[in-house]
């Protein structure tokens, strides 16, 4: 593969809304955005700088090589079985919780995971320098191809296995989701006693930064570290 | 109660070692700097204009008429039932999870509670302007001379229940020990992946940066916003 290969985009949603931008930012073609939603490819098609949408998963005419797939989760089977990409395409997701193999029906060899470390809004664009990616693919040839695209956009760029991937995903599900969960339970317990989530936030503030640079393993306080057992069963009674 | 009221510091934990010298800053004198350990209430004392270490609780012969009970939540009962303060002076404790009348022993009416809403560390010395104040008490007089007090540390001062502070103190727990545990969690899923807990940082910072904007019920995403309960099944099961 000579020079920079031209990618289509499948899925239009809020990670190939900062995804896409950044590949042209990177000096990489994009040719076509797929989305079943054929408004929302049209909106993220117009928002490059060439792109034609698209609302059928044929690319066998694209002069794509690498096909992004950024569907959710739930969509992924269905639309890994539908696609259709030139020979010897490159074909990856962008799951962090879906095997490999998800991509097994699309009939290329070369396929791979492209997996960025971050949440991603409708309102904000990411900078995907910042963003980690993490790596994980067939073979050689792929993994040398998404290694060179992911280093063009981010500073952060890692090779890891399928094992590794579901366990980097549990932590960031637990490192956020489930940290925003608590949140909103905090926010829920605030709001019975008729107070504003507000006065929480230098104290969210101040454990997160202090858990980011010491680690959250020294910066352990309150009952927890204490081991103050009481204190917690009265917490998960008024509950 | 005329003029600024002289304070003692019962306790020399992280937090006395960030209020004490705010105490001082806003113009109040502390008179003594009481610790069950004499090195501690000593460095303590040290440290500010002209306090003297104390390693014992009767302090009839203060000039003082705040006491500031910074103890811990374990050790309060016994601190309060040892206590000895001149007539008529005002005694609160700064737990966010124990009862008003845990200082009921201390025979004096004016007792409170004065709940700063936050964590502090012994490296690093917290502004107090931006700390949340949360101020409890027995009667209207001990009310009135804590909020001023407050109010000359902090931007921040609400007169609040007793069941309020429950709330705000389990709020607190969750939003800042169980979020911090959550976070120790991720760091070792990342170790037995061989991978850095560097990593996650970006996703944390933009996690909890798009939670305090927008609202934490607004900014959940993944598994528990989307439903997907096989994923956290699966992620259970993993674990």
């Amino acid at each position: 593969m000579k020079g920079k290969p031209d990618i289509d985009i499948i899925g239009a949603g809020n990670l190939a809304w900062s995804l896409a931008p950044a590949l042209e930012n990177a000096g990489f073609t994009v040719n076509y955005v797929y989305n079943r939603t054929p408004k929302r490819a049209k909106e993220l098609a117009r928002h490059l700088y060439q792109a034609e949408s698209k609302t059928n998963l044929d690319f066998t005419t694209s002069r794509s090589s690498i096909f992004l797939v950024m569907v959710s989760d739930d969509a992924l089977a269905e639309v890994a079985k539908e696609l259709i990409v030139p020979l010897d395409a490159i074909v990856v997701h962008t799951s962090g919780s879906r095997p490999l193999n998800a991509l097994a029906y699309t009939a290329t060899p070369n396929i791979g995971v492209f997996y960025p470390l971050q949440t991603f809004s409708s309102k904000k664009i990411i900078d995907f320098r910042e963003v980690p990616i993490l790596i994980e693919s067939e073979n050689k040839y792929t993994r040398e191809i998404l290694i060179k695209l992911a280093k063009s956009l981010s500073n952060k760029v890692l090779k890891i296995s399928s094992l590794q991937r579901k366990k980097v995903h549990l932590a960031a599900v637990f490192a956020s989701n489930f940290s925003n969960n608590l949140l909103s339970i905090a926010e829920n317990l605030l709001e019975q006693a008729d107070l504003d989530f507000e006065i929480l936030k230098p104290l969210i503030v101040e454990t997160i930064s202090k858990s980011l640079e010491i680690g959250p393993e020294f910066a352990q306080t309150g009952p927890a570290a204490r081991g103050d057992l009481q204190i917690l069963e009265d917490h998960v009674e008024m509950l």
